[in-house]
Order: structure tokens, then sequence, then C-alpha cells
């Protein structure tokens, strides 16, 4: 049995962590802590897991009881807050799982522009493994520090791998036309999240300045082996849950798409052995319920002359959060990959 | 041409207030307010309004100002705050129209008990004219102040009037059953309030506790000449304008409905001459969508053996609040009832 | 393993029922029908599933083929449809859970009105079990065809049976004031279901009408020892699933509430030993998020002077249908009653 | 008094004309018509009108009836339906609104291909003027038959004329990621417009096969005088009313973008006189909220180095057809252009 701890157990990935952990058969969730008036109980933030559990959520994270009491962490905090907690677990020997934007950007000074903060743990950026399965599976395997991808990143890179590994597009031409639901702006005090602004409502948001943009770019580029610079256009959709990324590039001149292969087929190969995402037949392409409450990354292209389009999706919650967290976790642990998560 | 201005302008009520006005051919609105970081053009926090007012938002009244400016002043402020400014407005010879609930209730205990605060102005709670123009029109046209009812007694009293006019039910066995869309708790910055907190979720809330139910309680006694207590139950509906109740009491053994006729003749008749109260035919009965954007209040009515079932709905922005302040206006005005709202 | 089928997958229930069935560890699913076009993949229908099922489903449910590969059949089929092939499965041998209404009802010419067709098969309502396991388990144990209750039903009988089990309310006072999702009314084409016909909108509907009445009325009477007709108003909420129910009755003299205990301790005491009901603190109220996704049902209960206020809630796919369903698979095959169900 | 008819009363663009028409001052509604089972109040169709308007809807349209008591027609008709009317009505000396596509395509054979139905009248083709008056507002002062542009188109032609009107972009490039409101699809009975398929999902469809596609090529095309052929993905967002359009280009070299100016500069002189369209500032975009229940179409612009990004928006329902509808029947009749529209 693996004694888990939760850090940030308010938010809404941390909600979902509960979730699925409360069914992995090799997990024990042994410690939560979340930023409250005062400890309490966990159900009295969230009735709903009533019965399930019964834990009482710590007010603020105790190093020392952390430790004492987990041999891993899911860090589901706001950017800049969990690389303060991260040194501290890992010189105790704790592997740890960082679901905020912290350790994802290999160069700091991109991450303190987009971040607006000064990086205080610098010496453990390097050896972050960048938790994207599909791409980074083996070093998962013995990482200590997972940088758990963003979500508009998770579906973008797995959206355009295929493309970029084989150089089938311009790669100056990405556009991506990004769709979230209202949980991923995370669970924070903002008038502008508040019900009767965001519902039946839809609008652009950061327009080609957000902060999942350089994780992007950085990914992008060492798949074409080339600086890339994307465009990138986030909205803000009326629904709790799930990202839809609608993504168009021009077809590389050069391209060396093998030979006497379709689109579909080509994604169909490169994802062949990826328990988590599914290729759509020809003229299909993937909606929000397709994916919504699963771990899956569902992905439709389209072949238009000089132009390839590709639509993506997943739960921004889930294969955007925290069920590729708990991912990561099955591959750091040597759980089998799907566990809780099918 | 009546130069209005409105206090508060931020808020939803406010933003309706000027959607309704600006197509007011009788009126200007010559001065607005709000609790801003600054002075700033309202366009900026409403940017539906541009091409139809450029006017200043000051970022807190200034009563000299609003004084030379207007004619008329709505309230469109939380509660416990227009009890500070109406005094003054009112000794400059101002008309008012409060739409918060500071003028609401003759007892002043009540609402101490209610809003948690002591009244600052006892003096005009009595000359304060309740505005439910369907109850209080001749009243309404001579006053100096209004104020302007809650949404819940809105759709409320006239849905059980007729009732209790007429001695039909026994007053004991009302309940009040009420769903309200987002927009009725204002726009204020509390968590449970954000769009995943609410979308796709439904709740009861203040279960007979609400501030709203002294003021039903308080006019229906007035209808009824006995005090009256009802059972009242609000809930949250992830809609974003709209309030539906559904009404219950037991059938009185002495009730007087007037001989031969139906229950839907009878607030027919009860209604014969407002313009903003329809009623439904037997069997059927109104529903958001009728009433949205309107200045209506749709009545359908069910007789059932023991029990009288009554179902109305309004647009809580306009019916219960903005419209409702309007229609208050034109009559202290002398403007055709239904100038700007239909 | 147990081989079952779903004849109905095709709607909400069979789809739900797909999804929990896939994560049974005692259970395979080996048929699926609906009524198609032709036989096709599930995962054409539901793209989700993919990955997870490949079975075909066929266009129409072969009686003989259904025989030969499964244990038992979940009906989730439209009302009187069932009825035509429960016999057949019955005379099989086979285990039958029937999700439609065709025989819940033991009184038939009740039946034959509110759901305006003819009972074919008789003879097989009386050896029916009304599956709520809170009130029936012990003949769910050796049952052969369980009438699954209705989604209505299941949150208001167990919302009201300690209350008539103890005597505790006026039988001839109860309201029933339920909102219910979308989903409830099943994926059938009727223009009023449309999304923008019901998105941000609210309606009360089937006014003490709808055929879920005899089949409250039934088991309330039962419970009550005498003949009880309830005022049932549903009501049509914007999201997906869920179903809230405020109750009101006012208090018998008579009751026996059992000395020193307050409600919600006679409530807690009443479901003491029950997996999947949760009894709210003296005032707290359930809302529909603590039960969405779950098969969970949820209470709260309001002592107020003479009247009695009980808010309760359910997934109407889950508790009111599919889990409940599985539920009573669970305790029909002696699986541990939770089994796939948390 | 001009006397209007509407055939095609009880769809959406049918319900919106009549509200908007309701308060036009110079207008009177003479005569209704839509495919109903019997001639029927319109208020039972539309209870929300009532006390508004009391005409019988006939259940199909006699054209006599039409011309004797009508001077203008508004025909809001499925596709197909319009080329089935319009030339008994403009033979009668009526001037005609088409608000179907029926009229829009001056190459009859793409009309043939995208609307799969023959054309059975393209005498008038020619004739019909485009109805969009930004762009050809002297045409539509004289016009007969008035083409009511698409939704999609409107918002697309808007966002774009200033770039090919100045040669400011490759038109090679252009990709157009629209995303329209459920309204959009018209008050149509298919299954995958339902509530619950559409609430919480987001989904593209049609990618690049949109019958809105031609006709957008077509205008751009004559914008730039060369052929043009857009990529075009629309999307189906959860919402009644609204579409927002994020527009890419590439930077034309050759561009000859008015010195010393930039893009909003450009695109806020090009709209100077426009009522109904509106230009953000700098690094502002517009969002559905700002345009909704409004005439509007507001466009914000972002210089991205080498390329040009637009978003645009309006409410599908007025700008995107019934208020374009009302605003070229202004002009057509010389009335003021914005009578009834703000």
């Amino acid at each position: 049995m693996l004694n888990v701890g939760i850090i940030g157990a308010s938010g809404y990935a941390g909600e979902e962590l509960m979730d699925i952990l409360l069914n992995h058969p090799e997990v024990r969730i042994s410690y939560l802590a979340a930023k409250l008036q005062e400890n309490q109980p966990i159900t009295d933030l969230f009735p709903r897991f009533k019965k399930r559990i019964s834990l009482i959520c710590d007010k603020e994270a105790h190093l020392k009881e952390v430790c004492l009491k987990c041999d891993l962490v899911f860090l589901a905090l706001p950017h800049t807050v969990s690389m303060g907690l991260a040194p501290g677990l890992l010189s105790a020997g704790k592997k740890v799982i960082d679901l905020s934007a912290d350790y994802r950007l290999k160069d700091v000074s991109l991450y303190e522009a987009f971040y607006r903060a000064k990086h205080k743990d610098k010496a453990h950026i390097k050896e972050a493994i960048y938790g994207l399965p599909e791409l980074y599976r083996n070093r998962i395997t013995s990482a200590k520090l997972v940088a758990n991808p963003g979500c508009y990143p998770t579906v973008s890179l797995l959206a355009l791998a295929p493309l970029l590994a084989f150089g089938l597009v311009d790669p100056e031409s990405i556009i991506i036309d990004a769709k979230s639901g209202a949980t991923g702006a995370g669970r924070k005090a903002a008038m502008e999240f508040f019900f009767s602004e965001i519902n039946e409502d839809f609008r652009a948001y950061k327009v080609n300045t957000h902060q999942h943009m350089p994780e992007i770019n950085q990914e992008l580029s060492l798949l074409a082996d080339k600086k890339i610079r994307v465009a990138f256009v986030p909205h803000l959709l009326p629904v709790n849950r799930g990202i839809l990324a609608s993504i168009y590039a021009r077809k590389s001149r050069k391209g060396a798409k093998p030979q006497g292969r379709n689109l579909v087929d080509v994604y169909k190969k490169f994802y062949k052995n990826e328990p988590f995402v599914r290729i759509k037949e020809e003229g299909r392409f993937p909606k929000l319920k397709d994916v919504q409450h699963t771990n899956f990354c569902d992905i439709g292209i389209q072949d238009d002359k000089d132009k390839i389009i590709v639509i993506a999706c997943i739960d921004n919650l889930l294969k955007g959060a925290s069920g590729q967290a708990v991912q990561n976790m099955n591959i750091m642990c040597d759980f089998p990959e799907n566990t809780a998560l099918s």
C-alpha cells in the first residue's frame, strides 16, 4: 500500500485526485492539506465524499507530518507555491508530483516572465521530468520529481506530436485555437468567473499571451528540433470541464509522410501502444462528451489540401491534470498504468 | 425630460436600469455612480452599452452633484447602504426609488434581525411606499420615496393576493417553494456563486430563514388582515435570470369564492386592468422563458381538491427589480405606465 | 463471471449501465440490443466507450440469443415495451431487472390509466419485487423479476419513509415539489427537450398528473398502512442529471417520535445500515453536486413548528435508475452490495 | 404604417422578428404563417407575446391573403422553401426579405451542391441584393428582393472586409474558427440538438464542409477581386445565442496599410459611419455578452508579427438574422436605419 498525500486538497485538481485515488487499490490517502481557516474534516468541504473518506484536512501543510505519513505527495497548488514545498519533500526522499507550472519550464527566465515571480528552487528544475507519458514514459519511471503538464499543453502536444515528429507541417504556421471549461481557471475568487458572467457567454482571453504558450513552445521545439513559436488563443467555455483544441498548420513541402499512409494512419501508428490516446476515423472528430470523466485524449485529423486541421480534446481535470498525475504515479510506482483510470 | 441618476450602476440591477432607461423617451440618464477603483466611462464596465451612452461613472456618489444633476434617483445599492443616501436626497426634494430592502419593512426590529444592521433612517420608513403597483398604485402616484419590492416578494405576493383578498386559503398553510436564477444574489464576490459551483447544480438555501420572508409575511398579513407566517424555501437555479415560485395552500372552509367562478376567473378579474400580470388558462402553467426580458408576471392556478397550487414567474431583474422600479417611476412621474417596458 | 445483457442500450439508462458494469469485477457484458437502423458497434453510438468495450449492438433483441448469452438481463426500455420481453426471459430461467414502469404498479388499472396502454403481462406483476433495497432488500435477494423504481419515487420514498413509518406526519398533507435534470425524460425526440428550449428555462410540468404519482402513492400507502394521495409537482431543471425534491408535510398530532430524539436522529437510526443513504446534520441540506455520479441519496430535514421540511436528492441516472439496478443485481447475485458503485 | 408579414413565424428567426417589429413605430405586423397542425393564435406558440399581439398564425401561407395584407414580407423559412414563395410575392409587387440561403449564392451550382436541391427560381437570383448593409447599403435602398446574409458569413465578412479591401492579408491563408450558440441550427427536430446532448458539450461540426462556406468565399472574393477559399471550422456552443469567430491570416507582403496607421485605426476608419459595428481598442476583444440581444458586431484585432488575429462576434438571431433583416427593411423603406434596433 502506497501512502500518498495531497497538498492543495480544496481545489478542483485536489478534489479530483481524491476521487480517483479513493478507487485506487494500491493507494491509501494518508494526508491532506489545503488553505483553510481551520483544520476540518475534508467531507465538510466536499459532502460528496461522505462515507468514502473521513480524514481531517490540515489548514496548512506541515512538512514533518507529511514526510512521516506519505511515500508520495501530490502538490495541487497554485503556481509559485509548489516550489516552496518540493525541496523539503525531495530531500526527505519522497516522490513528488507537482501539478503546478513551477517545474515545467526549463528556461527560468520564461517562467519568471510569464508567472511574474522569482523562481525559488532552480536547483530542481533540471531534474524534474515533464510528465507527459506519451513522450517521456521512460524517464518518468525513475523520476523523483514530475512536473505534471498543463491542460492546454497536454492536448496541444498530443495533437501535434506526430506532425512534428515526421516534419509534416511548417512549424511557423501552427495556430492553436483552444477552448476550455471553467474549472481550468481553478477555484479562485475573481468576479470574472462568476456564474452569471460566464453562463451564456463565450470569449477569448490572454490572446497570444497565456502562460501555457511557452510550455507548448518548449515541448514542440524539442519535438521538431528547432525553435517553434505557435499562435495560441484560448477561449473560455460555459461548461464545467473539458478542453477542445482546433489546430491549424500549413503542410510542409519537405514533409516525409511515411509512404502510402494517410494522416489518420500516421497518428494511429504513432500512438499504437498508448492506453489513453484514441484516434478518430477519417472524417470524424471528437467532442467533449467523449472524454469527460475519462483520462483519454481523442484526436481527429483532416487533410485539407495545403493545410492540416487537427481537433483534439481531453478532460482538463483528468488527462489535463489529476488523471495524468495518477497516470504518472502509476508509472513511477510500477502499477499498471491505467489503474483507477478507466 | 426627466433627469435621473443611478447610484449602484455596476450591479445587475443598475446595469438593467440603464438598459431600460436608455430606451425611455421621457428620461435622460444624467448621473451614474458605483463602487469603483476610480471614475471611469460606464462603457468600460459594460462594453455592451457602447454607442448608446458615454457617461463617466463616479467611483462614489457625491450628494451635491447628484442633486444638481437629477430630478429622480434610483438607489441600486446593497442593503444597509441606501439608508445612508436617501435622507440627503429627500431633503433636497429629489424623488427616490430604493431597490434595496432598507425601507421595505415597517417593523424595524425585523429589519435589524434579518439584515443584521442598525437602521440609520427610521424617520423615513413610515412614509416610504411599498412599490408594488398592483397593490399600491394610488399611493405610489404621490410618493417621494418608493421602497421597491424584493424579487421573491413580488412574485409571491402577486401569486397569493387574490387568494388572501377573498379568504380562499388557510393562511397557516401557505408554502412557497421558490427558485431563482443566479443574478438574484447580486454581483458580489462569494466563492459559492462561481460558475463551476452553480452550473449543473441545484440547491435549496436559507431554508425558512431568507431575509425576504418577513417582507412576504408583512404584505400577506396586510392583505389577509391577520398575522401570517409562510414557509419559504428558496432554491438556486443554474440560469442567469428568472424566478419561478410554486405555491401550495390548503383551501379555507369559509372561503367566499365569488359564486359561479372558477379560480382562473377569480384571478383574471382581480388583475383585469393590470398591464403586467397575465393569467394562464386552466391547466396551463408559466415558464421562465415566457417572462425573461419582460416586466410581466405570469400566473397559473390549479384547483386540487383540498389544495390550491399556484405557479408564478417573473424576470427577477425586471418585474423583480429594475423593471418594477421604472414602472414605479412612470407612475410617480405620470408617464404611461408601460413606457420603455414592453 | 455473470453474463449480463442490456436491452435498450442506446438510452441514457442503458449508457449508464454500461459505464457501471464495465467496472464491475464479477460481470461481463455479453449482449447489447437497442432500437437502431442496423446492427452496429456500440462504440459508434458512444465513442466515449472506445478502448473499453467492442461489442456489436443488435438493432433489436433476439430472445434466443439473449437467453444463450446471458444469465441476467437489464431491460432499459421505454414503458410498455418491457412487458413484451420479460415473460420470455423469465420462462427461460433468466433473472430480469426492468428499469421501466411495467411491473411497478400492483394495480393494473392505474398502470393502464397513467401509461395509456393495456398491460400485456399481468401474470408477472404480482411476483415482481419493487426494487428499492432500503425497503425490500430481503425480497430482492430471491427475486427473479425486479421492478426497478422510478427516479422521482426513489427520492420521494427515501425522504418520506421514516416519517410515515413512525406516523410523524399527516398523510393528507404531503406535498412533493420535485426538480429533475433533463435526462429524466429519456433520449427521445420531442421538440420541448431541445437545447434552446430548456437551457436558461425552468418550468413545472404534469402538475399533479405525472405517471410517477401513483407509484409514490402505492408505496407510501404501504408504509403508512392507509391510502395516501400526495400532491406532486415535478419541474424540469436545465441540468443534465440529478433530482432534488423539497417535501412538505404537516406534523401529525399523534406522531410517536421516539422519545428524546430529534428528527435528524430518527432518520439516522432508520437508515443506520444503509450504504447509500446519507443524512445531513441539523440545518444542512444536500445539493445535486453532492450526489451526481454517485449512487447516494442525501437527505436534509427541518423541523419547523407545525411542519416538517425534507430536502433530498439523488442522481436520477444512478440511484434513480441504473445505479439502483446494479445495486439490485448485486443483492440478487450475492455480490457485495456496493460493488462497482462507489 | 407599413404592413408586414412573417412567413415562418414559428422558428427562432420568426420569433425574434416579431419581438423586434412589435417595438417598431412605423410597422404593423399584419400577417403570420408557419408550418402548424392548424391555424392558431400566435400566443399559443409563444405565450411570452401575450398582451403584445393577438394575431392568428396560419398553418400555411396563402399567397393571395399575404398580398392583400402586406406591403413587405419576411421569409423566415428553411432553405429551399423560400424560393417557392418569393416569385409570387415579387410579381405582386411586394418587397421581400428572405432570411434563407435561397438567393444568396450567385453560382447556382454551388447552391445546388451545398443545399442538395434544385434551384426553382433562378430568374430572381441575379436581382437579389445581398443584404449586408455595411457593404451594399446603396443597392439595398432600391432592392425588391434582399437575400439576408447567413449568420457565420455576417460575422466573418465584417471581420475580414477591411483586411481584404486594403490587401493586408494573404487570401490563401484565411482560417475562420467559428463558434455558434444552438439557435443557429434553427428549431428543428434532430436528436443531436437535444438538451443533454449539447449541454456541457462542445464540438466542431461540418469541418470545412459547412454550407455557409461558399457564401463567405463568394463575398470575400468580390472584396479581394480574386478567388478566395477559406478554411472554415464551425463549432457548437452550449449557449442559446451568439457567434464568436476567431480569424487568423498571414500578413500580405504587399499589403498597403495606410501609412502611419495601426490595424485598430484601419478598422475604425473603415467602419466610421456604421451604426452597428464597434471596434475594440488595442488589446481588447469582444465577448458574446457584449452583443447578445443587440444588433451590433464587435471586433477586436491583434497584430501579431507575421499574422493578424481578428475576433468578432454578433448575436446570431439579430445581426446574424432578424436584426439585420429589420435593418435592411429600414433601409429599403427609408426609415432611420436603427429604428427598433437599439
